[in-house]
């Protein structure tokens, strides 16, 4: 293992014997013709992640068109012991597609139609490769949307492997929530279906949670039922100015608590205004924010707009500027969104560190305002945005890896957020998964049985252990 | 096995050798004093289901106080190779506090402590024999209630180990939605923490989920962190007349798919409606019924209330006569939660056979009637009641178990209504479990990979059989 940036501590087990993956690479080639690629240049992009963790590629790529094209895929790497390293949009952060052991990446890009959707029912069967906008796009005229929306335009497999959720998750859940059932290949070739189109089912083992979050450890997604949710009659919302990150997250505390049913509600610290600000071209106050978005009949969104001002006022906050106009969301949002490279803009040079990690709702302004404290301490520059109406905060820490130093610094930072965030009972990460930067923490936060819960069953579905290793749990 | 109804088919596994049993009962006997029981009048009630699967009592009953309690009392049976069996209010439907092979029932009724309550994060923690009434009347006070209520006033740990939901959930979720996180005692006698307080993470896979409705067969819960919901500021509700099953069932549909957010939408068909006003003195036109509930502000309880008014009249339906008012509320559901009792007074000699499917909600009209013809043609007797908003529904058949002719009549239309669930693309049950019933379907609903998936999870976190064997996958 060679690493550029930050590197992962975790064992990841012993490559296949040397014969194995040129073997299963002329057996696959065989069979895709062109759609197996073993460029450099591929493969590096394969291994590639929106992150700080090295550049581990696989032996070779392969584009199924089919749940079946998975199958002998899987089939000819599990009879050679090659692992394989399944791959949506490559837009994981914590290292999840790379290939420590070698082995074949599945870019599951060609399997993208939408099978079916049932408007009535609120669903829709879709391929792993269907990206997020994709599907809403598809979906536009039909009166549904799929809510969800990670900073970037993943693909759907993707999202449902890494139990991802965004800025809507407070009303609408996460993956958890919004996936009905997947099929999935599995180690030995054959095809899982974990349940059926039914929207609630307490038949056996719910196989289907098991996998969302498995990323690509215990099986490759082929089909997902997704869940859908009817388009808002009306959508208000705007910006809400704080005098300190505390009232902010206070107002937000107060918000959840009450009930008002807020479908996003986004805390930008004061630097993350400003980049958003630079980046975006917008003209915010440069304070803490809170994005709030309401979604309803007018009438409804209207009194919830109006209750969320009265209950920022009373934590000092306001005035909120609130707009049931689409024009004037839609900006918003779209900063919102960039985020990430407003962040990236703030230092020319420097490349980002992303982490992500929850607390319960009424420990987060204290955790926040700690994790404020340690950035100025360590010198290290990082806004701060949050899905706070889920106790979730993201740091985009803007790193010069020519610094060994900072480099340092950055990393100690990054293991204190962890333990801070584990003394408030919350988890080490919210929404962006283990991969191969948060194998470390799995064992401080669960302990010893859950550790050992999740090794026997990745032991049980996955013997060889050729799915997707070196992630979550420990390798064979 | 004996049975003096309808008997389970699938093989049960053997019971442990003839020593084990006295051995583990001498031993427990020695640790827990007169906290455990072998009378035999105690063991037949902890067999006992609210349903018509046949008495398999335990050995003994074991009645911890905390989770080290537990431990010993696994280790103690794992030592021998004894089963055991948890047992929360003994209010499951298909047979999951049976024991097949013998054993420990673990009673834990004991264990009804509300350890925690944290209003501002909307969370709470409670050992698993805190009954939901029990909960709520602990919470009155804190402006936080626990939204999910089976018929019976079940335990939490039951209602994890189930994946119960009942009338809330079209809002609130099911027991997958409802917990945050466990604690339980494996088969290895270790205490697995399955999560932490946040209310979302993507740390590892979601053991969490994989013991919400395994039915005690992966481990013991001794501890279960439960979100908790806001008291709405008004709850509006009434009933809605309809001139057959399939106006109500589309007026449901419509209701869904506008996102209308309703909190309870339960249909009951007319012999359900006669059943109630028989039992619970109420005098409701005895044709299909919805019965509705919205949660929210009070302008907004109003607004939705006039709105599903005009949809239940573009159907033919209502008036719908809705009230803010608490006490006629209050009448209203218990006589809802009151049906089970209302059916089994329908027919008197008769004892009812409960159970439930559910199936995607555009197909739920079409699989009602096609289920009342069909009961018709048995020449038997059931109301139908379900939580439409979900495709959930239920029968409760009243069955003269005397007549041999009608008991089969009665087996072959169970099997039909899953058959026919299936061909709808839904589930042989949506919130009863599968106990001992229903593992014959498991097959058949989501095929040979994930029975085998099932199995190989079993095997690797139980790999002697000894947790709560015969339920949902085949014994070892």
């Amino acid at each position: 293992m060679t690493h550029t940036g930050i590197g992962p501590e975790y064992p990841t087990g012993s490559r296949p014997d040397a014969q194995a993956v040129p073997a299963a690479i002329a057996a696959l080639a065989a069979r895709f013709g062109n759609r197996l690629v073993t460029s450099r240049a591929v493969c590096e992009q394969h291994g590639h992640t929106t992150t700080w963790i090295a550049n581990e590629p696989p032996d070779a790529v392969v584009f199924p068109q089919s749940t079946a094209d998975v199958q002998e895929i899987v089939r000819i790497c599990a009879a050679r012991g090659v692992p394989i390293v399944p791959f949506g949009t490559g837009t994981s952060l914590e290292g999840q597609v790379n290939a420590p052991r070698g082995g074949v990446s599945i870019d599951l890009r060609d399997m993208n139609r939408v099978l079916d959707v049932n408007a009535e029912d609120l669903d829709c069967v879709v391929e792993p490769g269907v990206t997020r906008k994709q599907l809403n796009e598809h979906l536009r005229d039909q009166g549904v949307f799929f809510p969800l929306d990670p900073g970037a335009d993943a693909s759907l497999g993707g999202m449902a492997a890494t139990r991802a959720s965004g800025t809507n998750a407070v009303r609408y859940g996460t993956m958890k929530d919004c996936v009905l059932a997947l099929k999935a290949v599995l180690a030995n070739g054959e095809v899982l279906t974990t349940a059926r189109r039914a929207k609630k089912s307490s038949a056996g083992y719910d196989l289907t949670r098991l996998l969302i979050g498995s990323e690509g450890t215990l099986g490759v997604i082929t089909e997902l039922t997704l869940r859908l949710s009817g388009i808002p009659e009306a959508i208000a919302g705007g910006v809400c100015p704080f005098p300190s990150l505390e009232a902010a997250c206070n107002a937000v505390i107060a918000t959840i608590q009450i009930g008002l049913p807020v479908a996003r509600i986004e805390l930008l610290d004061e630097v993350q205004v400003k980049a958003c600000n630079a980046y975006s071209r917008l003209a915010l106050r440069e304070v803490p924010m809170l994005f709030v978005e309401f979604h309803g009949t007018e009438a409804a969104v209207a009194e919830q707009s109006e209750r969320f001002g009265q209950i920022a006022a009373e934590f000092g906050g306001g005035p909120f500027e609130w707009t049931a106009r689409a024009e004037d969301r839609t900006r918003l949002w779209q900063a919102r969104h960039d985020a990430y490279w407003a962040a990236v803009a703030l230092r020319p040079g420097a490349k980002p560190i992303v982490t992500d990690v929850c607390v319960p709702i009424s420990r987060l302004a204290e955790c926040i305002m700690a994790t404020q404290a340690d950035l100025v301490e360590s010198r290290l520059v990082s806004p701060i945005v949050g899905h706070v109406g889920d106790g979730n905060f993201h740091l985009a820490l803007m790193v010069d890896f020519g610094d060994a130093d900072e480099v340092e610094r950055a990393e100690a930072l990054l293991g204190r957020l962890v333990e801070r965030s584990l003394a408030f009972e919350g988890t080490c990460t919210g929404e962006h998964g283990v991969g191969q930067g948060k194998m470390k923490y799995i064992a401080t936060e669960l302990g010893g049985p859950a550790v050992a819960a999740m090794g026997a069953i990745k032991q049980a579905l996955d013997p060889q252990g050729i799915m997707n290793p070196g992630k979550i749990v420990a390798g064979l």
